[in-house]
């Protein structure tokens, strides 16, 4: 599950708008899927997960929270991709070794003024998307940020405070102008 | 002026309720200020603010974005807090050295279920913060959550994408039970 | 075990000359006692360590690398301490919550000219040296350095490079001028 | 100039042996030529330089430390490497953009059980990096570390101690087994 702060700062970066159509790629427990679909309120969330136990848990959260935008995808991208209508915000937490797929199909289905934020947490994904020029000729989206995010956190053991750290996670913002 | 990231992880560290009575203390830009007020729509935002040239700006933003319930202070803590309303949240930026008599104040305000979240790029803060049950031995408060975030951007020097460190920044949560 | 990136950098900090006279307290594995031993080869290392297990370790390496300068001392700082000479530089990996008490006497022991380096990973040993003054009103030495180091390192799962962070440690280094 | 702290990493990561023969590629201040041929006290370094104000600074590190085992090569690299001697041990600390044809060259004269160490701060470096097997099929090293170290110190403003933070540098060590 992504951690607090690195939701909130990729939830940040998409600048999600109130009739956006989203898709959140790998959405896992769905915690970034519950959050873009109540700023999406007039908008859909497409939570796209290949896992059995990752779509339960959205659906318990969408039935929770009373979330009828997020319409759940049980599949692997980009596959799954294909029938999902044209999209103004894309998350990509989870690839799965198909990014360069994913890119591909997206540069197709983002909307002009439209979003892709992705979390890396691997060299592979930084390359691919350092090289996304190279792969995708006719790119419809540029980088507009790209950053790493370093968290450290307080853990108390009997009496010590200790410090421990979260891996890094690189978040990367890309635009259609 | 607090660097998007940092910012948004402080906001969802105090957990904003929409008739929260919020003070922002060292509200610099009011950038804290505003997505406050935004979240607090039924509640009112305490901006307090000593430097001239940070109430011009934050005047203009609550016009801009027609945030009537942000009250400008200008004036510096703890000297102007005594005159406010008991408060369930509290955002702390910039304390100027006083950071104990503002954490003395907030102990007697800060209601039942409220939170206070403070932004520390010193050793200073940080050691005040951590003695602060020596030196408030009736504190309502404790301590709920402790990190340090690190981030680095690319930034584009001609060919070459650097990679170039924002300094790090300590968030401590902090909540009456 | 003191990671090999952060073992360096606090071997670095101590400027340990050929004569010197050094103390690792908390000399765990003896990684730092080892190397500290190569550079002061007519000098005297004094590894402290209150664990059977760490002893046999060091033993085992004073042996393997032929080290005549290595004094193995088990038991527990500041209690042991006081039967060793004034020493050089001083290393501090593990107080055993004694911190105050090894910088205590440290303080009367310690050299004109004069390096004591320590390894933090709690907030309780940062707010114990930034308290020191406090706390030792006629200190001998002060703080000349003060850093965190953040190492990540890529391990490879399957096809994958993914980045893996080392918990943040804390390098202080103290001198008497 | 490479800030002590990677410094120190960066030439533990060669595990230079007395007799070695090394390219210090991009030596600038000569910084790391000059700790490595006090380790290489048998050897020969080559310190490689563009610019006229770095050669000049090697040369005074030079004759400051008597070391007559580093050999001052005024040029740029890869084209001043041809004219050199097969190699134990290199740095890369400045590429200028020709890391590639730098490390083509690296890979016909690196010497079995060789190593070369990189000091990276830009994502062009980390990517030609990544991207190395499919570039020099017959490539005849490895990457066997591969690292990123975030420093930040104290720095005393008036009473206050404040963070700050350099900027982060990637560490990339290859081998020829």
């Amino acid at each position: 599950m992504t951690k607090e702060e690195v939701r909130v700062i990729t939830l940040t970066k998409a600048r999600i708008k109130r009739d956006n159509i989203i898709w959140d790629i790998g959405a896992g427990t769905g915690s970034i899927s519950v959050e873009a679909a109540f700023q999406a309120d007039q908008g859909s969330v497409y939570a796209i997960e290949k896992e059995n136990k990752g779509v339960e848990l959205i659906r318990k959260n969408k039935l929770k929270f009373g979330l009828d935008n997020i319409e759940i995808i049980y599949g692997k991208a980009p596959e799954v991709l294909n029938s999902l209508p044209p999209f103004d915000r894309a998350f990509i937490g989870g690839s799965g070794g198909s990014l360069r797929e994913i890119l591909e199909l997206s540069n197709k289905k983002l909307k002009p003024g439209g979003r892709i934020v992705i979390n890396a947490i691997t060299l592979n994904t930084i390359n691919t998307i350092y090289s996304l020029n190279e792969i995708l000729p006719d790119l419809s989206f540029e980088i507009v940020d790209f950053i790493t995010v370093n968290v450290s956190r307080i853990r108390k053991v009997k009496q010590f405070q200790m410090w421990q750290a979260l891996n890094p996670v690189y978040i990367i913002t890309m635009e259609r102008g």
